[in-house]
């Protein structure tokens, strides 16, 4: 079933609902799931609507136009349509460890991800044989100091000739350029292995087990151009005892981020999510 | 802030959405919430809508007419209204065992709980001490298999007396007859010592440690006249360890019951609870 | 580094950790790990210990009988001697769902389970390509009623021939006979899609949704001739709302399905379990 | 029953488990847990015996000097012993906020804390009829920039003069000073509410919310002289959504609060901590 999405953001006011719900329904617009927030500290009012294309009154193009001219500019809103289909293009970027990757590729095999996979891209050649047995082009990247701005410019070809809608750091050890990061806005999803804000930055469960804590975390993001500061998708913990060594937090860690990485993949797979200033809306 | 809290069940169906929301539009209602819900297997669409009553055009006791005329008809809505003033009237059930009765008190008197709680009955004297320090009255019932059927008769007519809305059967130790339940339909809050529906009935600690789980839980639910078996409003968990002594899940259980159990008691209070069948929407 | 295990059950007496220990110190055994439990209920005493072979005074093959000699034939003890090298042997038993077998073997990839896998059996072909890239034997068994002797009495002779030491089912969905169970006792592990004792058989997530439960699970037990009554080894669970459907209630369950059987199988690895009546030790 | 605890601390080392066990077994004391830890950081053993004192063959007093010379001296041990009577006495500080300080009191109330409570501290008036209502001494002191070092000194001199062994911060709005803290080392239970590292010092749920996190916090911890830095003891979380406010998080987060503290506190008055560093052991 191909369906549509809008989200709409304005300032919050009275009759938005109504209007939005009248749209939809004048146009013979079977609703599949409709969800709205109201930011009391901004004052602002956030819709989303999904709904069945087939029976829509109004083709695809002009979806956007219509709605801005009959509801949008009267209310002020800010608009962003999307569709379910054709499936988005996700690419991979990965460098040694494999339990994220292989997680990804399982949802995307089972079909639980409707997602096309154009490529995989890695500094390192380790997980070649992994995605090359999916059936997925591999690409090798080494990059240091001296290469990363023009690696990075090939990579931003390659994810530009592959119709790249947007990249996911399954556990990618290289920071991206403000650049790069630029290109791909709310676009860039990365799996940080720390419950953020703490433990930012480098070598994070080494940072836990010295400090301490009896649980730890990872945390689902949009790279930003600040260090691990971007907006968080998805969270959560594992509960971990005085005995576990650092190899120990690791390995019970990656269960947590394949998960976590997953879930955001899935809510940015399904347009659930909207960015509001440093904070994420996920619709459910 | 007094609010209006309107909760409608009907065929799922276009222009619903619009409908409600146009009539809350017209008629001046300040939305603070609205949550919709369809429910795929039998079909049917579910909505909550709570919104300032100040500036409404419509006065309390028109509105639930006005609305089946200018919708409610037309959808074959069941509809119920509700007020969030004055405050629902909770009476309080409790044996012998005080975490669940100090945990409710503890809310109620930092004023986490939006409720009169006009008395609080017992089989038991154990805990009138901690009643009557917070001022509550406190009603003793001893109940035996003889003078059951007489005890509840006249806890009915203090129910009534007092105006109560809603019973929480705080660990009461007590089996309420068929008659009683049906006295309060979905207005009986029971928790219940696992996580149902593993483990029904009495001595359910015991029966976990039996059985060897890993992980114990508690359920709260409304009571209906099949025990344990009514619609369940919240659950949560706790891991265990093989070293854990049934004493010990007991322990670690109490605190699961009492933030499950309170947890309930605020989804009941905001009017966020709709039972369908045997299950239970959560509005939120 | 090799290491022996050494479990031993007796009756809860003074001085066994000191006969233990002692015997451990003689012999010049570095302890790397050991662990005691006391079970109040039937008086019993367990004790693990682990320690380093290279070291140590007596040769593999007498161990167990100078130990006996030493310390255990006093206390009348149970013991059970093993060791980490050579690598246990594990069969994987598969039907069509993927889950498992990928996080199973993405962990057997890189190196984070220490065990060898010579084959996978399953009764469908579905999941023959998956298991042929990573290099493992498939072999294929259909199964119905008529056929349902034979084929286990096949399915016995190649695992024999393969000499597997233990049997994990990743969501294998057929019943193993009493025989068939009985020539593996506490060696078959399999992974049931709910929270045991709650949803015993199939389609678990089609009971929990009907019963409207707000948390689902998922167990990893040892497999008896009793349907998923065996010895639990460990359980997980995850919230649920409302509004998901059976297929969410699948999918989120997968998620908790696959860890909690990896877990499982990183205590049996470990020789971290003791099954006592129909519970589980799991030393740590 | 009236039991020993010791706990040691020496460099791993061969033979220990066996000599302390022996020395145990060899005046007759029947140990009901024992717990060992090596930490392979700083390659340190860490032990924690409780057994029974009804039957064992030495005098209280005598105890540690006869472990020394018969066990401690030879692996140069630092040890430590208490005994789980008489009761410990501690001392309460709090403000205005009410959850955490009914909950110990509830707990202190049912006998599950085996602890006495001479005093309860505060610097406002708020809370005084709660603990009045429980029978316990409430003083009050009213602290500023001014004041504090008097009033501190007159709130360690009631202390000193009540045998106050171990003081909890329930929600205690205050910073105590370096001489304050450095009179109870190890002494001074705080409940931050954070899931530290993150959100260190005021108005941590503000910051969260800032933050965008998806899983809010509680840590309890030793106060030590760096605000909100000490050695934690117990931390858990709870989920939260974009929809919950400020106001969400604060009640939200104060379920687990009293939770964690409470735990904490369980622990101490079990003497199952050992602090190594910045971090603890908690022996189970």
């Amino acid at each position: 079933m191909q369906t549509a999405i809008l989200i709409v953001q304005c300032k919050d006011n009275k009759g938005i609902v109504a209007a939005v719900s009248d749209f939809l329904y004048r146009n013979n617009g079977n609703i599949i799931e409709v969800d709205q927030y109201i930011d009391d500290e901004v004052g602002d009012f956030f819709m989303r609507a999904e709904w069945e294309l087939d029976t829509f009154n109004i083709v695809k193009d002009e979806i956007l136009r219509v709605f801005a001219e009959e509801v949008g500019n009267r209310f002020k809103m800010k608009c962003s349509l999307s569709f379910n289909y054709p499936k988005p293009r996700m690419a991979l970027f990965v460098s040694k460890l494999s339990h994220c990757l292989f997680d990804i590729l399982s949802r995307y095999h089972s079909g639980q991800f409707q997602v096309e996979i154009p490529l995989v891209i890695s500094n390192h050649m380790d997980l070649r044989p992994v995605v090359k047995a999916f059936g997925i082009p591999f690409y090798h990247f080494p990059v240091n100091k001296e290469n990363k701005a023009e690696q990075e410019r090939k990579q931003l070809e390659l994810l530009k000739g592959n119709q790249v809608d947007f990249v996911v750091l399954a556990r990618y050890m290289q920071i991206l350029s403000r650049d790069f990061v630029g290109d791909y806005p709310n676009s860039i999803i990365n799996i940080h292995h720390s419950f953020l804000p703490a433990f930012v930055g480098a070598k994070p469960y080494h940072a836990a087990y010295k400090r301490g804590v009896k649980i730890i975390g990872a945390t689902a993001h949009y790279v930003t151009e600040e260090l691990d500061a971007g907006p968080i998708i998805e969270q959560d913990v594992a509960r971990v005892r005085h005995h576990n060594t650092v190899e120990d937090l690791v390995q019970i860690g990656q269960d947590v981020e394949k998960v976590v990485l997953s879930k955001a993949i899935k809510y940015h797979l399904a347009k659930k999510i909207q960015v509001v200033g440093n904070r994420t809306i996920i619709f459910n």
